[in-house]
């Protein structure tokens, strides 16, 4: 079990620190801007939930290769963000990630929350908040407001259905499998609905 | 005892979270957004407080009903935030409730360090954190300069005099409940004067 | 082997908390305003060390003379920033004492993670972290993108460098003196000739 979570944090993280090269590049930071940016994005909503929970060591300081692997994504920034900014096809590619790594942060979440024994809800919150932190602190670091709470397509929404959607697996008694996968694909087909067809909330 | 510290913790709670939630809208935020600032605001003082000192679970993971009862604040938001705009009376009772909650949060703050044994500076310094920081991350995520940092009336000073007046009742032998209502009463009348002779640090 | 730690400490707060100081003058803050950002600057890179790996009570919570002392260097704001502005040869050393403090925090940040049993390059990124994250949270509070990340003189680079030095040292058999000094020697003087020389990275 503890290999399929482990699993779930390396493309969540690939698909993440993606966004946050991608965002420090614009504003002109330097690799090690952009490698700080990265991580902040990969790491920040994980490291929030394991503070949350007092889960030590924290899951980056005990997988050292998370690291590792994003200081060389952050020397192929100009490549990445060149390939991405050419090809509106790289673009997509880029979304379908994080909308994948949306819904497995969710998943994960929510599962260290749950396994901590908290409350249902609390857990749910625990599992967004380990899906957009991440985002909220890039976007901080840059200078912005952050995108998640600005009036665009569903984003958070996502990841709290996908969230409930593993509680409720849980609770009905499924295994941790069905749960993780039932909230990833959850989060991941909403999330890309929204952005097709352009779905907000109404207020 | 602990009953005293958790009515004080809802109802400042109550207050910051409105203070959130009309900042996120004038931001344009979407509900989801209103209801994450809202959190922020009400928990982050609180939050940073327990992480500082080791103190788990945070105090909204523990009583679940706190963000359950922000979600309904946050669906009220444009009722809210109308009635605020429209209503001058209604800005007044805001920034009451506001003094009084800071002057609950420091008095929170001051208590948990002073139980936690830390030296009574450091007491007054994390009784003023939990009052201000909540404050200071909502205007962070608005990407706004700290409204508590600036050139305006005393606010942080408020919470800081509220904070020693409860460490020096409790030094001369006094019990937790006088010096809690010692706390707030002198936070929440210095903010009010402040507020209404728009009462400023010479530097 | 403490009290070399603790005397590091000591320096780095001290020159970090000026370069705080100043950057909150500079925003208009009062007194209350530049006390928190001087803190934040000085403390903020430590705390999150000591966040990260689970070490309490935090440093400033168990020293509490540090948090005294920023408060007289607070209150004497006006005349540092004035003899700062004024006097060319003061910027400069505020620039050394910054280098040095960087140097000092690396060194910390390195070896508090060694000895905590993480891995080598885990710790040289806590090293860096611990020099660097006091001048981010300083510039998120003033609202500017981190001045360590844009296009500027080499500076977490150097820290980089540095804590690596300390690694090295370590790794090779030197006792904790010898290592301290070596990541305090190459910091500062590749922070000096960074600065002096306008050394920029390629990308």
């Amino acid at each position: 079990m503890n290999t399929l979570i482990k699993t779930i944090e390396v493309i969540g993280i690939f698909a993440f620190a993606i966004s946050g090269i991608i965002e420090a590049r614009k504003k002109g930071m330097d690799i090690v801007g952009i490698y700080v940016v990265g991580m902040v994005t990969a790491f920040g909503g994980g490291s929030l939930r394991d503070l949350v929970l007092n889960r030590h060591p924290l899951f980056w300081v005990e997988h050292y290769w998370y690291p590792v692997i994003l200081l060389f994504l952050s020397a192929l920034a100009s490549a990445i963000v060149r390939h991405v900014t050419e090809h509106t096809r790289s673009m997509i590619v880029v979304q379908v990630l994080d909308a994948l790594g949306l819904g497995l942060f969710a998943a994960s979440g929510a599962s260290v929350a749950h396994q901590a024994g908290t409350n249902p809800f609390i857990s749910s919150l625990i599992g967004v908040m380990t899906g957009v932190f991440g985002g909220v602190f890039r976007d901080i670091i840059c200078n912005e407001i952050p995108y998640v709470f600005q009036r665009t397509e569903l984003y958070a929404t996502c990841a709290f259905a996908g969230a409930w959607s593993y509680l409720l697996v849980i609770g009905a008694g499924g295994d941790e499998l069905t749960a993780v996968m039932s909230c990833i694909t959850i989060t991941f087909v909403l999330r890309i609905l929204a952005i097709r067809y352009k779905i907000r909330l109404p207020v």
